[in-house]
């Protein structure tokens, strides 16, 4: 992922356009992009939605995630391996196997 | 990135939510943990949001759209670089170089 | 909806919440609510939602698209009524007749 | 709010929509709408928004709001009204005032 890490910077410095990206904002941008995606399935099935536009949205959604990763220093691999880690303790297999429970509710 | 999808197959197959997995609620999914991510930065300033908050929901975020992308056969880097590509030609760094408007008002 | 709009005013200015209430964060919070109720469908069939949680939430996104509504002085059964008549122009009945198509696909 | 409510309902019916709007699917377009509100935000200040197109967003937000609520039979007014008290068990005015953190912190 760093080649693409460094494609976004490039993208994002040669518009300079670092001064928009406070995290906060980077936020909001992340949570339209996810809308957008969604709007792929609106009104339809699973298996009906336009993969075209999940592909391009969920490459909105990516790109936006690593802005926000690298605005923070973060590692993604190690946030989610971590966060994994912290899910196999709320969801114990015998509990959540079979299961679509919010752990709050196991 | 192969390690930490390997990882959340195994997390969700030890499960067995596969069944629950269709890519329609999977990006309901990616949309709710977006919006709590937001939520790490609601009546805050970019600078006082709690990181701890943002790195877990950040996490959430990134383990859906791979669990998405897994769902469609993306491959993620690929899709990324093709996205920033098409952005490229939206965003002529002449016209949008500072500017924070949408492609459609430039 | 003047009894709601006042009760909602007043429980805001008895917390002394204005300050935080600017029409950015109070978007935000708009839409962050609209995901909790989201989240009363996520694994499920429209028939097997929590409709208590559905109730709730739905009351959350009312508060907030009220105190938004009430922050700029719109007349909210007014801007719902002329978006519906903009809406009768972008989707003619007999192009939009049983299609769930976007306007922009008409 | 009955004569909005009545238009929105004919709106739908004239194109035949309510076969596509389970309430799942509604909260979904809900979540949509809401994030297109906040689009009029992305990158701005709070005092830099297009109100033209907070105006209209909100309008579609209120929309689906309302049908989301007729499918369930709910009377807003009162939901609002509820949860408004709920609330204020949760934020008593002593704890909560002029602090805006979320009822589980305080």
């Amino acid at each position: 992922m760093d080649e693409v890490m460094q494609k976004l910077r490039q993208f994002r410095d040669d518009r300079d356009w670092k001064q928009f990206h406070n995290p906060k904002d980077l936020a909001v941008a992340l949570s339209i992009e996810a809308s957008e995606l969604l709007e792929a399935f609106l009104w339809k099935t699973p298996e009906t939605a336009d993969v075209e536009k999940v592909k391009e949205e969920l490459a909105d959604v990516l790109a936006y995630a690593l802005l926000l990763s690298d605005a923070y220093g973060f590692d993604i691999q190690k946030i989610v391996m971590e966060k994994i880690e912290r899910n196999e303790a709320k969801y114990p297999i015998d509990q959540a196997k079979g299961s679509a429970k919010k752990y709050t509710e196991l």
